[in-house]
């Protein structure tokens, strides 16, 4: 697969939006590549959290076009023994440290090579030890936007390393989830998918429990719910949430990253 | 009106840059149109304030080339009956909820068509209840980009939500006015216009009440204000504005949206 | 220098991105030239920082490709006597107030031609007091991306702003520099650079202290650090840095901008 004629780049990385950070990689970008359309997904991953980052990468990733480069640096090791790569998945390129922050987005897409990137002439002629953003993976990204071979920038391998992101786990006549993401309106995104949901509850009543509450059924949208009640819903990503009308549910139920989310099958007796 | 030749794709949302909401609306829109330019106005609306994001919108849209395409999204009855449109105004395609989000701008450079979203052709094959900014808006944004006919994505409607937006009150020999929207760098802007201000005062002495504080005057910028002294001058939307130089006027009069602003005329005995 | 093939118009501001300002610039920019590549460095620049905004824009500058336009707007004194300038360096042009926003970044780059923004045809029709950065700044922008020549713009002037940016001090065995800049992951910047850094030292053993902390050595990388041990490091802007991995510097060392880091060498009796 080539880069597409009007190549896209996606940014998402932990840097903010403060620093002259993701400026910098931008100008690396595009002095390479002025025809380059950059798309910044966010730069505000928690800071050094590849979990998340690798949960917005998939969000937003499968509705840019065939051939988006995907540029992702969330990168705690940086400048250590981690290896930088680049994944060529069925319709994407995903550039950035092999740290786990591309297992949902590239697993879901399907891979199609992998290959560490070890060809200096592509890198920034002085490379730092804390800034492989800017100094190795903006120009590679700017050269395979430009129509670059993958294969040219280093050698093809077979490992990656993907995370272990939780997957819900069913005992008895409860799945038990956790918060996977909390999202700005403070509606608690948790890793039950719908496929998984299905499968699990068949139709039976049930009730969902986060935080102290507990929750009947499920709402089609935001607007069902009762204000300031919690509401349990699927969401745009999929995944089983929980949300409070006009309001907040992670100040109203308390709940933080990581806390369980739990569907309980109701005893018909 | 067609679309222009480069297109443009404003977005407004409350939807925040944390994220992945603001990147898939994106990503449908360059799946549609590569060629497109988007632009963020801003992602920073309080969530679910129209009030707000209508003001930040009439503000930002009128600088922009015409043909320029407003995709907008402040929606907190997402998934229920309020109706997806499209507005054709003289100058400009606002494109996103009927609840009023347009009522200034649209109502500021002249309202032409009025177009009810109905084509599902036009939509994401699978319309989520929650995220109409990615599934609807976003989609009928690209293929308008692509200069398609208004027409083509539903029927056309002589109604349209407005809000009621607060006009400033006369009472007497006061003319009293509300804090509609306050920036990031504290100043307190009102719903008073200098076009209403000047027939009310006509020339005649007046000061101006914000807080428990009195302010003597006009000035012409922030420069002529005294440090950490409340200043009353015309803003760059062309509203009244208190402002403090070098300071935080929010912070030192204590005044929130919505709060009275109060210019009273003084007796010349 | 004429503007390149594909302008890029950079900016940064201190106006945030919550409100509608940046992107009436932006409007205006594109009304002009709608085939211009807008890069936000940033718009977070802390109100009014004159030297905050200095140390960003020449963090970003270099890494753009010859023939940017880089527009700045961090002006306290906007509408007062300060002048609107244009400079023309060697690889860039700069526009924005002359306040001293260009010190470090123009100075870097080589002066080659100094405007001062005079001719009224290039604004916006209404200038106001409060908003040269849409009104003045972002018109010019536009016009100069389209290849109209710089001179055209205004008078020929020789003299411009610069701000006398803190050296660090040399004091017997002590090299006394200062935190000029606290990055989004809480890394403290000092403006000890690379060079003079190596020519006071030269080999010899020496300590860093910065806050109540004594750091001894340097490292390389982030990665080399142990948790929650602050770290001395030369970051990717060429400067001393205190770093904690994966922490936050600023929180445990309890260290603010303008406050000392002080480079001791150590005697080898």
């Amino acid at each position: 697969m080539k880069a597409m004629r009007d190549p896209i780049v996606t940014l998402l990385t932990d840097f903010g939006t403060k620093d002259h950070y993701v400026a910098s990689m931008k100008g690396v970008i595009l002095r390479i590549n002025p025809q380059c359309t950059l798309i910044d997904i966010t730069h505000e991953v928690s800071p050094q959290n590849i979990q998340e980052g690798a949960f917005l990468l998939a969000g937003a990733c499968p509705y840019f076009p065939k051939g988006t480069i995907h540029l992702s640096v969330v990168d705690p090791g940086v400048g250590s023994q981690r290896k930088p790569i680049l994944l060529v998945t069925k319709n994407y390129f995903f550039i950035g440290p092999d740290n786990g922050l591309f297992t949902l987005a590239a697993r879901k897409d399907g891979i199609k090579r992998i290959i560490v990137l070890t060809h200096k002439k592509y890198f920034l002629p002085e490379v730092s030890a804390t800034f492989h953003g800017r100094d190795i993976f903006a120009p590679v990204a700017g050269y395979l936007s430009l129509g670059t071979n993958p294969q040219t920038f280093g050698e093809r391998t077979d490992h990656w390393m993907e995370l272990g992101l939780g997957q819900p786990e069913l005992k008895g006549d409860q799945l038990i989830g956790e918060v996977i993401h909390i999202d700005a309106f403070g509606n608690l995104v948790s890793n039950i998918d719908k496929k998984g949901f299905s499968r699990f509850i068949k139709d039976r009543p049930f009730l969902t429990r986060a935080g102290k509450r507990t929750i009947k059924g499920l709402k089609r949208g935001y607007w069902e719910g009762k204000r300031n009640e919690p509401t349990a819903l699927f969401g745009s990503s999929g995944f089983l949430e929980i949300a409070v009308r006009e309001g907040n549910a992670q100040k109203i139920l308390k709940v933080k990253r990581g806390d369980q989310i739990i569907v309980s099958v109701i005893g018909d007796q």
